[in-house]
């Protein structure tokens, strides 16, 4: 009749979480599209295309309203040219709905754009909560030398909206190596959303 | 328009979180009417009411629907008697939220309860995430010898409902001392709730 409770532990090298229910890997070949530099995406797939850039565990105990999914995703460290490795990046399928990620282990940023184009970019790494409002694309990005792992928490009737970062030719800003650390660059294929594909997010909303 | 993007650290001995916007503190003298000896209870309250019991630090971005609320319990270590310190408790006021808790420090349980009085214990440690489903009961308890902290998230529309509890005499089940650890043991005062009751929890579901 009832859910029953779960424990489940986080491994804050590896992402594993006991008692996942779900879990998927994202390889090299899977991620065309979402760097800068074409060339060197296409030689490091001829090279390694089978290699592992992220993998996501979760549990989903009811995809209902009301409820929460929570997880772990665990990021390789690597670069596609200047690019550090990153994931796809969302906006939720109904636009205003939240998430939280906690650093496990690892250095990264989260680089966050509302549907108009404001761009906030927040540096997560061990105990360090970050809190992605209501109406934010977000993606996390490696931008240290060993593996980037977060755990996080979302409302299960969030979804995932994976298409609005390529329809607008990528997020407005890069995040490239920039001596030891990282910059934030403008990337130059952004096409900044116009008010139909604007209100196309807003009208997902409840 | 949009909310801002935030980034907490948490300490995990104390609980501290940056940018924390709320934060509340039970005493001693706050919690009468929680513990099974009730004798044990006058005498501690006598000698340090003032005592800090346990200590939350929250952010609540929105109390709007969909949103998240998040924060840190700090619990110290002691016993009335007994049973070890623990948390008012609460079910959610819309009873149908869940609630995730992550270990940060110290070694403790979570209590939980169904409204038609079923029970479930279950341990939570560092790197712990202990998922409570919607309509559990649910409370923390200190079972260890030094402060338990956890990190917490919930749907911001959840609310508290803190007098179930109280109403029913308490939980079914008592976390005391045995040994070198704990044990359940069943609460004499416990009264199982009727129809009516368990209809008024189910009353606040969506």
């Amino acid at each position: 009749m009832h859910q029953t409770p779960t424990a489940h532990r986080i491994d804050p090298a590896t992402g594993a979480m006991s008692h996942a229910a779900g879990q998927y890997e994202k390889r090299l070949r899977d991620l065309a599209g979402i760097y800068g530099d074409a060339g060197a995406f296409d030689r490091a797939t001829a090279a390694e295309g089978d290699r592992i850039v992220y993998r996501v565990h979760d549990v989903r105990p009811a995809a209902k309203h009301g409820d929460l999914i929570f997880g772990t995703t665990f990021m390789e460290p690597g670069r596609i040219g200047d690019e550090f490795y990153m994931t796809r990046g969302h906006i939720h399928a109904t636009a205003n709905r939240p998430e939280t990620y906690y650093g496990e282990s690892g250095q990264g940023v989260m680089l966050l754009e509302t549907p108009e184009g404001e761009t906030e970019v927040i540096e997560i790494g061990p105990r360090t909560l970050v809190y992605v409002p209501p109406m934010w694309i977000h993606r996390s990005v490696n931008t240290g030398s060993e593996p980037l792992v977060m755990s996080f928490c979302y409302p299960s009737d969030s979804g995932q909206d994976y298409e609005i970062i390529a329809r607008a030719g990528g997020m407005a800003k890069r995040i490239v190596a920039d001596g030891e650390g990282w910059a934030a660059i403008d990337n130059p294929d952004y096409r900044p959303r116009d008010a139909e594909e604007i209100a196309r997010v807003y009208a997902t909303t409840d």
